[in-house]
């Protein structure tokens, strides 16, 4: 006999955590499971796991835990002040893995907490992950890891059964450093879940077959965003099923975003749009549907008000009309440009690795081509560096960047469709064409960062 | 028996149209009416006035003739393109008003037109109002006119008739300056009109008696704008009556400011935004409703799915709570804040007399006490010069009203209830005190100008 793997307690069985605590469970972990809800339990024990009633039993001689509950109001409760917490139970020297997505603040607290009530012995990991359930199933999330460096070393085997070889990522700053790279990708991710549905609500309105517009996108070398490919598939189903993210989980990672840039005063226009349109969402009753579904907020009134959601499926959009699909990708481009810019802006401000998010955001959910082409000029200018002439080999400049939004604002406006997000690109990029830091010769697209001081 | 007043043809006869005509016939005149629409003809026939079935019958023999359609495209077919036009059948040299809020590069379009077809010989005004339909009916309407000094010395005595005789701004710049006037004062519409259905859609999440509530901004010194008061009793009623200006109308001009800003390259994010809220109205089919309803957009999902829509008449909410008023008036003011900053920058921009513009803008329905305040600093920034050093006088700085701005924003946030024009203004100001040419010594709320490059 081999020697045993060790015993696991897992905390948290939702859409990404059933699949991380199974992923363990195929891989020879014994793990022992705690949900508040009982049909996830049996559903986990009926896939090899075991399961507690309560944290502290689920955690009872173990020496590893996750948590990945959803909010950091249900980690405080689950590990310190619900009934039988965790954290008591919990053996010295434990390691407690928290892969929630929660805000800096909260983690840093918990740290504090600790070592108020005794517990300095647990080595905490910062360690909020991303890739949706899929990758979490299959052993091969994104994982932004951080702590005292002790922590890292007990935990990292978890960690790297967990996470994709190629995207571990140990992030330098201690406890909340970790969270706050995860919120910078969430930046990514709160605007492109949005984008998916406003570029292509407007491609219903420009009367394009969505099959058509979709692969266009999808295919393009510069309009691809992971989001999309991601929610397409779900948003041309005519019930938006199966439900894989739904509209809360974004937006509870969005007010982690926006709430945290108000502490630090800096601005997320972006961001803070996109919580404006999820929270007019979430009032029509599309908290739990699946986010591909905010595609309703675009279509409606296009239809007749007895269609069925699923309005993508029917015949009625025919064209494939390649001047109309370059009006949805300049969109769409004009959003993950301006995502990508705070996404980076915003990084910057809470003192990250910048090089370390990139790699991290271009290979995770929050990746598109812009990102990938134009990232590393931004993360230039947030560095005060200056930017290389241009050489010429750039497909297109920020100037021609403005002009194809700008062309596709114009035709939402004619067909009286909102275009929430790419409208805030539009006007982000004429403020910094405006900006007395940004040269009439400047050609490259990064100078959108200018508008956030950088 | 005096001296025969002349005959004056009035083409539009809808909500101001109407009032304007009948006003003039209180006044004396013989006035033709025209209009599309049959019962509002009949209307005014009981109303005094005289009545023709097309522009050409309406125009004919008339040394005057007032058109005060809805839309270019309407002002275009009734004067040129349509069945029976007027311009071809106006006298020689009579005086042509258009009143009708049109994008300056149509009426420039129109003053070319008018030459090539060889009827240079009409005395084009372009002269655009502002006030609503009950000043329009008692003839104390503000009217920005422009043309040449010969055609403004003809229409001088009937712009005085439908005029405040302190309202009557005759603005330099020849034909589309007046109207470039009224887009600028539009900025201060579109935004004030949506801000008093945020505001107060606020006040009831945060469970405010609504008169109270009300009464409270109405009566403050800071907080008032002309559109919350004048909105505020139609929000009251249950049905949202009677229709005064409906949303079709403000999304028409809207469309005129962002369409001609993106012509001039020139950012307009806080219309921008109210813009693309328009739009999704437009599509729940509120249309042709009155345009404070919509406060519907914010309070849905807070009263059960049957309730009717008048529910700021119900007796639910309860709380006279001076700090939620507080919050309700900082979102206010940072929007009036913000919108000032957009209209005074725009205005500059076209190249208008900057005096002239806040002169009438805050005697108009586009005044508001921060406007009032700040409007003159902000002037002073757009020309270049700079501000004397803080008074001490002054009851908040800048900073002041971020902060405060910003415990709104997180409110609402908490709330879970859009702010779409607060956020945008939070960011907006935030942005500004990252921009290079605002200092931290800097105290004058004006500096949120600067981050329109001014």
């Amino acid at each position: 006999m081999a020697d045993a793997k060790p015993e696991i307690a897992f905390i948290g069985l939702g859409a990404m955590g059933f699949g991380m605590a199974t992923n363990l469970v195929k891989r020879g972990y014994n793990v022992t499971g705690f949900d508040v809800w009982q049909p996830t339990l049996e559903k986990f024990q009926a896939a090899g796991g075991s399961i507690a009633t309560t944290p502290a039993e689920a955690v009872k001689d173990k020496d590893f835990c996750v948590c990945m509950v959803a909010t950091a109001a249900q980690a405080q409760a689950v590990l310190i002040t619900g009934e039988d917490p965790a954290v008591s139970a919990l053996p010295s020297g434990a390691a407690l893995l928290l892969c929630s997505t929660v805000p800096c603040a909260y983690v840093q607290r918990l740290e504090a907490e600790l070592a108020e009530l005794g517990r300095g012995d647990i080595r905490l990991i910062d360690a909020p992950v991303s890739g949706g359930a899929q990758r979490a199933a299959e052993g091969t999330l994104s994982i932004m890891a951080g702590g005292l460096d002790a922590s890292i070393d007990k935990g990292r085997f978890l960690l790297q059964e967990m996470a994709d070889p190629t995207k571990l990522y140990i992030v330098q700053g201690g406890i909340g450093a970790g969270s706050n790279m995860k919120m910078c990708h969430q930046v990514l991710a709160a605007n492109q879940i949005l984008a998916a549905s406003e570029g292509m609500g407007f491609a219903t309105h420009l009367n394009l077959d969505p099959h058509f517009a979709s692969q266009e996108v999808i295919g393009s070398a510069d309009a691809w965003a992971w989001m999309f490919e991601h929610r397409l598939p779900r948003m041309l189903d005519p019930e938006f099923q199966p439900v894989a993210s739904a509209l809360t989980i974004i937006l509870k990672d969005t007010g982690i975003i926006t709430s945290e840039a108000r502490r630090a005063a800096f601005p997320t226009p972006m961001t803070s749009t996109a919580e404006q349109v999820y929270f007019s969402a979430l009032a029509r009753g599309y908290g739990a549907d699946d986010d591909s579904s905010l595609i309703r907020l675009y279509i409606e009134g296009q239809q007749g008000k007895t269609d069925p959601p699923g309005v993508l499926r029917r015949g009625s959009a025919q064209r494939n009309d390649v001047r109309s699909v370059a009006l949805v990708k300049a969109l769409l481009k004009g959003i993950y440009l301006c995502s990508a810019a705070e996404a980076l802006a915003f990084a910057s401000r809470c003192g990250l690795d910048l090089d370390q998010v990139f790699e991290l955001c271009v290979n995770a959910a929050g990746g598109s081509s812009v990102l990938k082409t134009v990232g590393p000029d931004i993360i230039k200018l947030c560095r005060g560096e200056t930017l290389p002439p241009a050489t010429g080999d750039e497909t297109e400049s920020f100037g021609t960047c403005v002009r194809q939004l700008q062309e596709a604002v114009e035709e939402a406006q004619r067909l009286k469709v909102p275009v929430y997000l790419g409208s805030q690109a539009l006007s982000l990029m004429q403020l910094a064409l405006r900006s007395p830091a940004v040269a009439s010769s400047d050609t490259s697209k990064a100078v959108v960062v200018r508008v956030w001081g950088l």
